[in-house]
């Protein structure tokens, strides 16, 4: 065990200038990692604002004042990167052009103005994403704001306490649309959320965004969905008015945007350097760019999506950070690889986690894949015999035949990310529906169960793909003409149904079996799916056709709305 | 998608009597599971106990009434068994012999003591284990007690209740043993717990189990390591006077054994069944034992641990689940079988949760592997600029050279057991440090890390392998002969620090290395392991020869005790 190595391999060029352009997240990670291969490189950070390594996911926590300290959101100031690192850092430092042949960018300085040229043997660019802010009327008006940086975030606080902000628009209902409404709720606002798309989240299926939406209602967050953003007037009393597609118009002290981000492509355009379909910089997979002496690294590459062989942008930081370790590698001639991105992600908003991890059905179905079925539960995220369990629902995305895992979305007020974490790493070794039935995770009452929601989900998907348990696709449910059976028992029934079903009860379904048609297919449900599992299983033994609602009325609320 | 497989596989041969032996968790499952698959089979369930499908796991806490209502102990009723899935169980029902050639097996009626034989096609014997009861003086006297089932659960209760019990003992300090001394504690006794073996938490390594050992002792819990049972005896007032092998005496109202269980293998060895090396039943991977008309699931059989590619038994309820539908598959006549084991396993103790998975260092050396590493390191469970992140203790052992995951070990306060899902899963898969490294999970600042502790786990791996921080065994060091450097700011040495240390600071060593000698391998390190990394990848590019003492002054406490 006590190895010791040969000495760390020699850098190819000891003594190169690298010059990093943006230093956060895969700048900052890029450049530390570098320093720790390569100690003889001259290392140099820039950045056209005036912090480094800010923890740029807090932001909206910084605002909701659950982080107080504003000094708390500084990972590593520019002191500890020269003492510690030798790495030299220069904020307000804008650099505003490259010359490629040269090998020289050109650094503007942002409080005196002037500019100066720097030479580079490497060059790293990361300088993130802009928030989208569309060319709509009122856009720009004092009190309208996103949310990128410190300086950012430190004017909406100020806004809001001198103002004495008690309303609130926020325009996008994606990641940082969501944090914010945390976060002004929070800080006691009346809070609006105005979204264009007929659901909150967009990497969620309509269906899985449904609880959330719920959520957010029942929190008195006022949803507006299907409805974008017209433009922004002066409102009554010094307020905005902000006024949407629909003409709805909603008085407002201030208007947070989140419409997404898009990659800064400008410096990288301007000098020539590939620029992909998804107008991200094109990389290899060592993160190199189409110039052999720059690489470039987080919101602003485009990056391989390692479930549908396509090439997207995915502005999170997790990437960023890898990413910026996979160029040092790569700067430091090491063999290294960046294995791309499967769109693991996770959200809180008011007590409820929402996370996903791989493709969403409508991706799939963008992508033209068809071959793939899911499934739906609700499973406790503990033993229901141990007091305070509450239910997760799941949805898991499955190629067919083959089982292979696609995806999985999750929204529980406990231990959503958990199941998504550990469908992601199945995802990551290209994991089967199989695999997940087999797992063997943690289990004490207060953990998890013995066959944790991750198992039921890989057992209810093996049900599907070996012909136990045939799925109806609630997309294409037909009440008109369907043969509805809900199993539940008649309380259950009563008080709510969907239309048309005939209610023969599990526990009866033993000796009333013969009620039901035989000419034609049943579709079976019950309330979270299981009794309706329990129900064809003894349906199919006894010469019925029948296919199972997953999920039942717990998935059908999903159904319902647009 | 809308595939309609063709009907369910005709199961070998309709109509067969299964009678299933033990009505808890493998047994239940096992019933439950065949009938899905095969309405044609007559399906018995015998139980020698009053109620079959209990939560026997959660028995520690309906002592503890935190589960107070006994009836949610109670998974699912006989009435059920019938209604639904048309098995019938047999309560009080106390399977007493097997007759394997004439395929009967005898049950007496524990309430009238008559006895009857009953013929089977197909036996599935899932008795359990039996806690271990050594045969001590005083063993037998009231108030000692084991927690096997709710009759002795409630009387356990009873007993607390009536004698106004105040002080026990818990003789043992493994899972069951540390979730009675959870519930005893929230009853509000004063506990002792005796452990023969110098650690609580058997499956854990020791230094991993001193954070478990410091907690229990902030919380009140008398701690005796080290030190066995001897005998009982009646103590003053009515009391039992617990006496230990090193002579100490303690006082107490009840006394619980949890000193592990067996394999109840005697109706199986009578019967003339394959017996293994581990005391178990052998069956194979469709958990067949050596009589082709019987199968054998749960706590009583011996399984294959996937990792040491050895023979153990494994009494946890997430296995005894699958082994049970397994089987049923089996009996079914359908492809199946079971992966075994990987041991992965949780318990949460007065706020604390130790998990682990795969193998342990101790269980490494007992099985003579040596080609392997381990790491430490404490990170907090979500990001550090986040309010309220607290330490995850985490171990990692792997491969060497090739990185693949043998084992881990986490402690902490939250998100430890999400840590364990996660590479429990990556050793599912065969998985290395380096898809550790690369894992892409939840973030959000509530919920985790850009570099989640997990990607940190395996990124210091990946540098021990790679060579790039070569550790040193905290079990070998010697610090007469090491020339240790402790890297900490002077207050930070001051307050406490490895005897015989230097302190060279990681904030003034670009100026100060030269201090260090050249001409031997120094030691490193720091609080919780990073600067000292920091540190060594410095040196090792300064011409320095070093290791690191993986985990800092964090795990350096482990050391410290016996």
């Amino acid at each position: 065990m006590q190895n010791m190595p040969d000495a760390t391999p020699a850098v190819p060029f000891p003594g190169r200038r690298v010059l990093i352009v943006g230093g956060v997240a895969g700048g900052a990670s890029c450049a530390a990692r570098l320093r720790r291969l390569d100690e003889t490189a001259e290392i140099v950070v820039f950045d056209r604002g005036p912090y480094v390594a800010f923890a740029n996911c807090g932001l909206p926590y910084f605002v909701g004042d659950v982080i107080a300290d504003e000094a708390k959101l500084l990972v590593a100031s520019p002191e500890l990167f020269r003492d510690r690192f030798n790495i030299a850092v220069h904020t307000d430092a804008d650099v505003v052009g490259i010359d490629p042949a040269a090998r020289t960018i050109a650094v503007r300085d942002v409080t005196t103005g002037t500019e100066r040229t720097e030479r580079y043997d490497v060059l790293v660019l990361s300088p993130g994403a802009a928030p989208i802010r569309p060319a709509l009327p009122g856009i720009d008006r004092p009190g309208v704001f996103a949310v990128r940086n410190i300086p950012d975030s430190r004017r909406i606080r100020a806004w809001i306490t001198e103002r004495h902000a008690q309303t609130a628009v926020v325009v996008g209902g994606g990641f940082i649309g969501l944090e914010m409404v945390e976060n002004l709720r929070h800080r006691g606002l009346d809070v609006t959320l105005l979204e264009k798309l007929p659901q909150v989240m967009p990497p969620l299926d309509p269906e899985m965004a449904e609880p959330l939406a719920e959520h957010l209602e029942s929190k008195g967050v006022h949803l507006r969905l299907g409805d974008g953003l017209a433009r922004i007037d002066e409102g009554a009393d010094g307020r905005l008015a902000v006024v949407a597609e629909s003409g709805a118009v909603y008085q407002a002290d201030l208007v947070i945007l989140a419409l997404g981000v898009k990659p800064e492509t400008a410096l990288a355009r301007a000098a020539g350097l590939a620029i992909g379909e998804r107008d991200g910089i094109r990389v290899d997979a060592q993160m190199r760019t189409s110039d052999p002496h720059i690489w470039a690294v987080g919101d602003v590459v485009e990056v391989p999506d390692v479930l549908l062989g396509q090439i997207t942008v995915l502005p999170l930081a997790g990437p960023a950070n890898r990413q910026g370790r996979v160029a040092a590698e790569s700067i430091a001639g090491r063999p290294t690889h960046f294995r791309g991105i499967q769109a693991t992600a996770v959200v809180g908003v008011l007590g409820l986690t929402v996370a996903s991890t791989g493709a969403s059905e409508k991706g799939l179905r963008r992508a033209g894949v068809t071959c793939f079925e899911r499934i739906y539960l609700h499973p406790g995220h503990h033993a229901g015999y141990y007091p305070g369990a509450r239910p997760i629902h799941l949805k898991l995305i499955f190629s067919v035949p083959d089982g292979r895992i696609l995806g999985a979305q999750a929204v529980g007020e406990e231990g959503a990310e958990k199941r998504i974490d550990v469908i992601a790493t199945a995802i990551q070794f290209g994991g089967t529906v199989h695999d997940l039935a087999e797992a063997e995770l943690c289990y004490a009452p207060q953990f998890g169960a013995a066959k944790d929601p991750v198992n039921l989900a890989g057992m209810l998907a093996q049900n599907v793909l070996n012909g136990d348990m045939p799925v109806a696709d609630w997309n294409a449910l037909d009440t008109a003409t369907s043969f509805l059976v809900d199993v539940r028992e008649p309380a259950e029934f009563a008080a709510g149904h969907i239309a048309g079903a005939v209610n023969l009860p599990l526990s009866q379904m033993r000796h009333r079996y013969r009620e039901l048609p035989t000419d034609r297919e049943l579709v079976v449900y019950c309330g979270v799916g299981q009794r309706a599992y329990f129900a064809s299983r003894f349906l199919a033994q006894h010469g019925y056709r029948s296919r199972n609602l997953s999920g039942g009325m717990a998935t059908s609320r999903g159904f319902r709305r647009g």
